[in-house]
């Protein structure tokens, strides 16, 4: 068989079995090989930001690889922002990327570049195939790389005749590494500084940031934070007491003041999303002791589970309640989501300035996922909503996006159209990129004057996301009231496939 | 002043006044500065890949270099396709990427990455800033390196805090070095060969692809033929026979058949778009010999212009005609927009599978300027347009378009609105990766079949231009006949600012 049908197999026997590709001319034999292994799904996008980003999604919610198959250096070079944010959240990503074949590359063709170069920055393992023989093994390897605790980026090149060569037979599946078990020695300083009474708190990432850990965590009777940008958290009434830290470092400092000691798990000390004039990066009080307790590569919830039991859990908050009509704000938004969000939902996050007012009215939600900013690169919310779609069919997902960070993948939207994905999106339209009017003040920049607010200002023109999300494919409605949102958000939730609310903002 | 004012004045002395931005909480002291140097204008993009690829059209236009102003590694990343394009088309483009300031890099923040990594691949130079004091010395560098022949892009990073500190007066600009002169014993070799009366040829790329290098290498009564990834290329009558080379390998092979020399200006050897299995890459004949006659950076007018003269320069061709009615071919589009397009416009190509039926009946056409793919990065026609479109106001920009390719850049339609950018786009809509169909055979996979098939068809959902576009700000209409076309097209050629045309093909 030839190397595109073997590697293909590899991944199969491997567990890989969902491949996001926008494939170019070096990738047509494994196109051509999708007829001979069905049992590869092949999904199409528009765009390889959708590519990258649907596979950091798909591998949040399962916590295994997804493929991507991506077209030489330009192709993956538009994959690279949410490549950026999958490295950020630890997702396992088996990468391929089609080269020229071996005898073209000497030349200096229109597509030619350093595809390694690219790769490097946003992977933690990266393999240009030499052989055709090899095609099997280096795919192997490339699961495993991206499998090994916490996960990771795997880029493999493939240059176009290693693909229509003979290669051989696929290879099997290669043990997958677990998580280390975590130190005695750092459970037992953790267990002393517990009962030595002092203010003390537990910080959660990785995989610690899933219900078993908030579990484990809650057994302690300590304050629980949760890393913000966690690849994946439990949210809604259960989990309320356990909170995020802040995103701007005044009430992140105010939620972590008074501590003596903060117990990090699959996490680092929190630092602020930027540095700012006179003001340090670290959040914890400065004389505040961050302890390991588990490193991201071991297992964190062992380690929490080990910890004494102090106090029982506090008790889950009250039920939310619906707002009453009037224009939408993004606290009216978040009430009506709290109120109708069902169990089990799985929520992406990138709503930028919206986010704190509705995420704190999620807390009182039905127990759901939220997929939260892991990088920062702008793109991810509708791509990373598709994959999880894709990896959790029967449950509802939702994409809380802003219409300014919306607009740098806009493409997944047709990608859920055309796989008739269960994802409601909701556009939280204010015209603007709002938070840049605060960043602009918070870096010293006091006086926004007319050029400079025109480069801030998105609503000349305005965009029209219900013509956007037509054009894609996907039916949309455009909510101006809390009536009118609560009415098309209910809506959403009994029919199933991709919806498009844009709510505009008062 | 501070730096961001300081950068602003020393690229405004060094004569770049236009920057391309998607800026984020890095980049604010910039954005403010705009108020305090009006001169600078700034246009924003909503998506970086728009930046860069105005800022490649801009400069094939010019000559001259236009800032892009992009959001640290995860901004840049998002740029690198189009700067790809830029790289290959020798555009001279000062791009500035905000870093994190110096005291939170030591951290792993959400948006911290390699941003020299992800630079490195696409450009000629790359400076982080190390003190704001340098400000002005490094941004005057950045212009020379730019504009040093034949054009690179050059990247300078800077970090939050060395735009917000004081880093004292802006730099004069430097002097740019000029092309160098040809080799004289190169000229004379190729004199000599001219002379031989032996089956010969010019080929011509870069500042040679142009007017004066289309005159002087007329006069030498040899075939011509030009780069197919060049820059920028006049078309139409006075031109149609100066040939662009082939793009697939069978009719470029048949273009250049029976030649013994190929004299090369500012141009290598041309080469296939990709490599088939048991097919060189080479196009010329084996026994042909390809002699440089100025090489990338040095002045291939010049050279021309000391070649001996030789026959009178071939005669124009008839006029073109117009097609009757009937259903849209890329045929009779291009009949259409040869007999219509006006003299001086400006036509960027991404038609991709289009490409071949429409180019040769602009062959026909009033005198233009052509900006063909150079990297082959697709996403470039929309941005590259928009780019254009600035740098030449007065002359009509006419953006031909895949609907395949529009998919990956659309946001710059939204910057044509804006700035009401006098930009006709036609969308050739065939509803699929139609040259993928081509190239499936071309790479050995003989059938396509129905799985493979649904990797290449972009019909579910059909992708509707018309209201995308207007989604975007862009007023829009579809085509369905060659007379609806012909109508549309002449409408939007009365008609300033932008306008879009979805012609649906038969």
């Amino acid at each position: 068989m030839n190397g595109a049908e073997s590697l293909l197999r590899t991944l199969l026997a491997g567990g890989v079995d969902l491949c996001f590709m926008n494939p170019g001319t070096s990738e047509m034999q494994f196109v051509s090989a999708l007829d001979r292994v069905p049992a590869m799904r092949g999904v199409l996008c528009l765009h390889e930001s959708v590519c990258a980003g649907a596979a950091d999604g798909y591998a949040r919610i399962t916590g295994r690889p997804a493929a991507t198959l991506l077209h030489l250096g330009p192709g993956l070079a538009n994959a690279l922002s949410n490549f950026h944010n999958a490295r950020k959240a630890r997702s396992p990503i088996v990468n391929i990327v089609g080269e020229h074949s071996t005898l073209h590359l000497r030349y200096d063709a229109p597509l030619t570049a350093d595809v390694e170069a690219f790769a490097r920055p946003v992977s933690g393992w990266v393999h240009t195939l030499d052989s055709p023989a090899r095609m099997g093994a280096a795919a192997a390897e490339a699961i495993v790389a991206a499998r090994r605790p916490p996960g990771q980026v795997a880029s493999l090149i493939v240059p176009a005749d290693h693909s229509w060569s003979d290669a051989g037979e696929p290879a099997p599946a290669l043990p997958v590494p677990a998580r280390n078990a975590p130190a005695a020695a750092r459970i037992a300083a953790a267990s002393r500084i517990i009962a030595s009474g002092q203010p003390a708190a537990l910080l959660l990432g990785g995989s610690a940031a899933s219900e078993a850990g908030l579990a484990a965590a809650a057994r302690t009777g300590l304050p629980v934070f949760l890393n913000r940008y966690s690849a994946l958290v439990p949210r809604g009434r259960p989990w309320a007491s356990a909170r995020r830290v802040a995103y701007f470092p005044e009430p992140a400092e105010a939620m972590l003041a008074g501590l003596k000691h903060l117990i990090a798990v699959e996490a680092e000390a929190p630092v602020s999303f930027f540095g700012y004039p006179g003001r340090r990066s670290t959040l914890a009080p400065e004389d505040c002791a961050v302890h390991l307790l588990a490193a991201q590569d071991e297992d964190g919830i062992a380690a929490l589970q080990a910890l004494p039991a102090g106090h029982a859990p506090p008790k889950e908050p009250a039920l939310p309640v619906l707002p009453p009509d009037g224009p939408l704000t993004p606290e009216s938004i978040g009430a009506v989501l709290a109120c109708l969000l069902p169990e089990g939902a799985i929520v992406s996050d990138e709503m930028v300035s919206c986010g704190e007012a509705v995420n704190t009215a999620l807390n009182l939600a039905a127990p759901h996922l939220l997929l939260p900013v892991t990088g920062g690169s702008i793109g991810q919310g509708l791509p990373v909503a598709a994959g999880a779609a894709l990896a959790a069919p029967g449950r509802k997902v939702v994409a809380l996006e802003a219409d300014g960070s919306a607009m740098y993948s806009l493409q997944a939207l047709w990608t859920m159209a055309r796989e008739k994905l269960d994802v409601v999106t909701v556009i939280f339209a204010n015209r603007r990129y709002r938070i840049l009017d605060v960043e602009m003040r918070r870096t010293g920049a006091a006086i926004i004057g007319p050029r400079a607010d025109q480069m801030i200002d998105i609503s000349r023109p305005e965009l029209d996301w219900v013509r956007l999300a037509a054009g894609l494919g996907v039916e949309a409605s455009r909510a101006a009231t809390t009536a009118q949102f609560e009415d098309q958000f209910r809506r959403a939730l009994s029919h199933p496939g991709p919806l498009l609310i844009e709510a505009v903002l008062a």
